[in-house]
């Protein structure tokens, strides 16, 4: 019997199809992996190139052997200039698209990817993301900062250069603002943060962990919504990822780097996305509790997922934890 | 500059994003179409094969001649034996997952597709889709029905043979239940379901509008998520698909088939997702309105859509109105 799966903290239903279920080693997909060069001349992001990309608003490393820059996205989404106005005229409800849209270039190596990066590299990533969001969050016109990954051609990058973006947005999507209020609720009816409560019982229970370091604790949520959908959540309750300390920074790149190094050895490198979610910039501290989201795109979403918002999961999230775990 | 603009329905925001804006007509996938036969021996949908699939839970046509069949689905994600039981342990929230999982085979003939068939026979689809929710809707065990179809391999379908799915939920999805909310609040706000006002803008406004006929109307919503989204809404408010009368699955056969060709010629036969979105079954029926979404894959979600649920679309909609409605 199939079981119908509730994730607490965001209300998310997933139908876990055990009749169906694969075990974890049949999502390895068996393709020749190209080989990738350490450096491309064409690429805009390798390393003698900084001409060809907008002006840098970070960069971490000596001048001349940078580690980490942070660019605007060429391409961006938003435009950085201008105010966010609002237009509201019967259902033609708009605000101008301003926003900041940038572009993290993780390494100068063409061919790496975190999962194989030195953890110290991974922190400079995970700084080059602070001090952006940081300095964002000043911008009055920003009220949500997302920070992604798309690694891979089936997680939607164009890019072959190992790179994340952050996009800072003048509004709040509903998606979001419903967590919000999800998280809220749970809160005034428990007096607890409903994140703080899930790691307690996912760190008792043991089933679903991937991995745990001394700050954070990676797992797959019991309704995780895809085969290795994988939390990496802080222990001590933040809502903001702004509030992140100089060692959590540091335990969290071992953590995150770990994970993805699991990921890429069980799973033969697959394609993957992952998020960072952080609350509102104007949101309460004591409701949500920001993490990041890892999801490998082993399944795809097709007609049911998109009018029912809901996934099916082929494979137990119990056994996934497992597998990736030993 | 680009704007966000916000379904007033669903409230989901959406950047359009014309500093990148393509044409419409570059949306056209230059791929070479296989060309599919008339008849599969292997395919278990192809009339012949009768015997290979799970018995008929409704047939239209003659017994030696039919022209839809409805049958369980062999792989479904749910069970539809046993009694729909809650279990809430702390955080491990679930459900028993039955239901009902069918496939509606469209059509005995292999090669055709909703968009290239006489409209009579995309009548009798419809009148299958009605049946079968009629008679499903009756299942105590049933709270939400969705009715879907994958086209192409993009959008999902493993199997070739024309088809569409309906999945019968013992829950109410998240993402439903919030569309519900919104559609409660704008009516206590304005004494008028929110579907009707946007249909009385959008017939005024005509800008957004692909196909008018008797009882439906095909358009873009003004926040359309991605190029080419549309919406087919009954004229006539009815917030459940079973009120739809034998008028209006006529116009709505004609209407749906002839925007399918739209699609089918302006876009040289793309894969697409449609949706039958209609309220839960306990739902009062005031406040939603049903409708089909059709969603053409030309464009890919990733880390940025999973992150915050909002998407980017490169394409104004109302240059893919006017692009598609001549």
């Amino acid at each position: 019997m199939p079981e119908i799966r509730q994730n607490i903290a965001t209300k998310d239903w997933v139908i876990i199809a055990t009749e169906r279920a694969k075990r974890p080693e049949d999502f390895v997909k068996k393709v020749e992996k190209k080989v990738i060069p350490e450096f491309v001349q064409s690429c805009p992001f390798c390393p003698g190139n900084e001409s060809k990309t907008p002006p840098e608003t970070l960069r971490i490393g000596k001048d001349d052997k940078w580690q980490v820059r942070v660019i605007p996205n060429k391409f961006g989404a938003l435009s950085n200039e201008g105010e966010s106005t609002y237009s509201f005229e019967g259902l033609e409800r708009c605000t101008s698209g301003v926003g900041v849209h940038e572009v993290i270039i993780e390494t100068p190596l063409h061919h790496l990817t975190t999962a194989i990066l030195p953890v110290p590299e991974v922190e400079s990533i995970i700084q080059a993301y602070l001090g952006r969001y940081q300095s964002v969050s000043h911008d009055s016109r920003i009220e949500h900062i997302i920070i992604f990954k798309n690694h891979g051609e089936s997680a939607g990058t164009s890019l072959e250069h190992p790179h994340s973006q952050m996009v800072g947005l003048p509004i709040v999507p509903s998606h979001v603002r419903h967590r919000v209020e999800e998280a809220m609720r749970y809160f005034d009816d428990h007096g607890e943060c409903v994140f703080c409560t899930m790691l307690k019982e996912e760190i008792a229970s043991k089933e679903r962990i991937v991995f745990e370091s001394n700050e954070f604790v990676a797992f797959l949520p019991y309704a995780a919504f895809s085969p290795f959908h994988i939390w990496v959540l802080p222990k001590r309750h933040a809502a903001s990822f702004v509030e992140i300390s100089p060692a959590e920074i540091s335990d969290l790149a071992y953590n995150l780097r770990t994970v993805l190094a699991k990921i890429y050895h069980g799973l033969d490198n697959p394609d993957y996305n992952y998020v960072l979610n952080s609350a509102p910039l104007d949101t309460g501290s004591k409701y949500l509790h920001w993490y990041i989201s890892i999801v490998p795109r082993v399944s795809k979403a097709a007609g049911f997922e998109l009018g029912s918002g809901m996934f099916i999961n082929a494979a137990l999230p119990e056994k996934s934890a497992e597998f990736l775990r030993t």
